[in-house]
């Protein structure tokens, strides 16, 4: 086994402790969040960060970097309160990766990658058209993490869009079946396939105890 | 499309929106967190919720649920201010799920599992023998959401220890040559196999627009 020590991580070039320190979480969320501005700027920006927070009120987080780094998700959520979470299937992964460069504000990532915007219902925030799966976000709260200002940002789930095959008889999401990927470290998609679906699991007895 | 407004998921049968609402995220990771109680009682839990914080110092989260909802996991780290998460490989998956069954505070799941502890150095929480990724972790902070009360649990990395193979000269960790696996909403298992690693992105010029 390789082991780093706190020293050794303090001690390491830059770059390489970027790509070993965001493979440390394990696979990350693929996803694209889509906002507008006041003035009608559209944006869209992948993250890998978004999070399951709870079912019932429905919730999901993600990680914004401090606000001083920029960002217009982040002011974008807080002008108008709302947002998309799409997700980044194989067909789109290069598309969505291109949305990390960073443009100037009025600049619309759909108009510099094959990502196209769509407006659902009366909702605020432009959804990706291409995504297999889609959901509109209401802004709730936030949480500012002392250590090194990113931002948890919460929201709790206002509608949610899926394409049909992926759902089971019990809610169950396939992932897979729409080919949504995973990040691993900083830069790479990997493709995941389900192997297997385990059921709730209670305290064995004493005689399953070594089985 | 199906599509499910905010009044339809409140009114779906509890499961069905557990396992819809699990999966919206997206792929999520999938880590074993051990911790000790100061009596010396070890813990071992799954967790599907750890994410990166930051590369500088290098800090990872996870989502705890709500301390009226008991957990040793969170107790032990409070008492003791240290814990570890170890990554789940296809290989432990089944052990790995079976943390998730309710045992009494002093049972521990590395007795009940074939999952089983070691100490590396002086660190006092326990790590998993079999898991291919290890991270000693300090607490550092915590934040409460204040929509369900889950807990977002903040540490800073300590120390890492991971299979030689699975690092690449750039520091890139390759979660798949170790067949780390992916959680797919509340229950199923994925494994993921690495299709590119991309370019740090710049801005598109005028003429590479439409490419």
């Amino acid at each position: 086994m390789r082991c780093f020590t706190q020293s050794d991580l303090s001690s390491l070039d830059r770059l390489f402790r970027i790509n070993l320190i965001n493979g440390l979480s394990g696979y990350k969320s693929a996803n694209l969040i889509g906002t507008i501005s006041e003035e009608g700027n559209e944006n869209v920006a992948v993250f890998s960060s978004v999070i399951h927070l709870g079912s019932d009120p429905p919730i999901l987080g993600f990680i914004h970097r401090p606000i001083e780094a920029g960002g217009n998700t982040y002011e974008n959520i807080r002008q108008t309160g709302f947002y998309t979470i799409n997700h980044l299937s194989m067909d789109i992964v290069a598309d969505g990766h291109h949305t990390s460069a960073k443009y100037e504000r009025d600049v619309s990532e759909f108009e510099m990658t094959r990502l196209k915007s769509e407006y659902l219902g009366d909702f605020v925030a432009p959804f990706v058209i291409q995504a297999p799966i889609k959901i509109a976000m209401k802004y709730v709260e936030e949480h500012s993490i002392t250590l090194n200002g990113t931002i948890l940002m919460v929201g709790e789930i206002v509608s949610v869009f899926l394409e049909d095959h992926l759902l089971d008889a019990d809610g169950f999401v396939d992932l897979s079946k729409a080919n949504v990927v995973a990040v691993n470290g900083p830069d790479g998609y990997a493709l995941p396939k389900l192997e297997k679906r385990y059921p709730f699991e209670h305290p064995k007895t004493d005689k399953e105890q070594d089985q």
